[in-house]
């Protein structure tokens, strides 16, 4: 049984997705602590009310590296193998990145390489994509660079709102993260350069076309 | 019904599901003229035996605008009404865009506005997407930039070769090409800045997910 910390600045769904699928018993593994940067992100109370320790850690008036060196005093603490970024809003540096490279994993709400960085959801409708997605990854020294784990593609309607699109995505990723988090945990991922080898994989076949026929 | 022309630098099979989709009704148009700029493309010899005209006409020794000029003075005696770029390796210059603009089509075979350029199959593999497509997108003045159409997202597995990859995307591409052009032919597709607005437009729902549970 795997422990995970994961770090988050806001409301915390895909902690709570992560929550739950350890609960169930989906994913074989342990949400030992969260961390917020936030005061008040409502994620600390979903943590709480699961009964899991929380600290709040404001990167204000610090170094990147004393912030971060907090996180992983933190971290250490509670002897995690896997740190899941979930909406966490700071950039880290490679003094944190190294340290936990093939056990730091991001979800983004966009099909990486397309759209890194921020509001993507967005800006997937404003480009006017048929497609948009999320992705799970590995973090590496790159923005939203790193070795990809796991993806999910949805659909973009000509009547859809931005928010619309966020919400298809958010579907998504509340299944992604916690799958990824799963695979992890059974000791069936391989980081081979920049590809993702998934041991015992299910080919399930299909696609995603939009519009449709 | 629309007529058709097709520009073509390969093997043509895009402009292949084109002529068949046109004969079998699929389309409500037909293919009028078929124009190569390499004169061992094999699309020439299709259009050829489905009894179409076919042109050569080279782009070497000739300024870009000379080349487009009688590209233009083809397409006009046809007059045609959609000119669809099928595995045409030149790049277009405004010259000729603006001219055909929002009549004008290109299929890429990658989920833009990730990966734009050549030999993109690769790269998708290279980069470890689990996640690859192609595009159907109307042509303006930048590099596989235009109004998306439509799209299609497949699976890449950890098993596949950067050729597995290009064959499960290309399946794809000979599906919504056909199916943006008969759109089109419909009249059913409108330009609203940078997004295209389908009317009837079929909400299917559903997504892809890779690796899957």
């Amino acid at each position: 049984m795997i422990r995970i910390g994961v770090l988050i600045s806001g409301s915390g769904t895909n902690l709570q997705a992560i929550i739950d699928a350890c609960n169930s018993g989906y994913i074989d593994g342990k949400v030992v602590v969260v961390i917020s940067n936030k005061e008040d992100a409502y994620g600390r109370v979903r943590a709480r009310k699961a009964g899991i320790p929380e600290y709040y850690i404001s990167h204000r008036g610090k170094s990147r590296e004393e912030f971060e060196d907090e996180l992983i005093e933190v971290l250490e603490k509670y002897e995690v193998d896997l740190v899941a970024l979930a909406g966490f809003m700071r950039i880290l540096s490679p003094h944190f990145v190294r340290r936990y490279y093939g056990r730091l994993m991001n979800i983004h709400p966009a099909l990486l390489p397309a759209f890194p960085g921020i509001n993507v959801q967005e800006k997937q409708w404003e480009y006017g994509v048929k497609i948009a997605g999320c992705t799970v990854h590995f973090v590496d020294e790159g923005t939203d660079t790193g070795p990809i784990i796991i993806q999910a593609a949805v659909p973009v309607y000509s009547d859809d709102t931005a928010e619309d699109v966020r919400l298809r995505i958010l579907e998504q990723e509340h299944k992604i993260y916690p799958l990824a988090i799963k695979l992890f945990a059974e000791g069936r991922l391989t980081i081979e350069g920049r590809r993702v080898i998934i041991q015992g994989e299910k080919k399930k076949g299909g696609f995603l076309m939009n519009p449709s026929e």
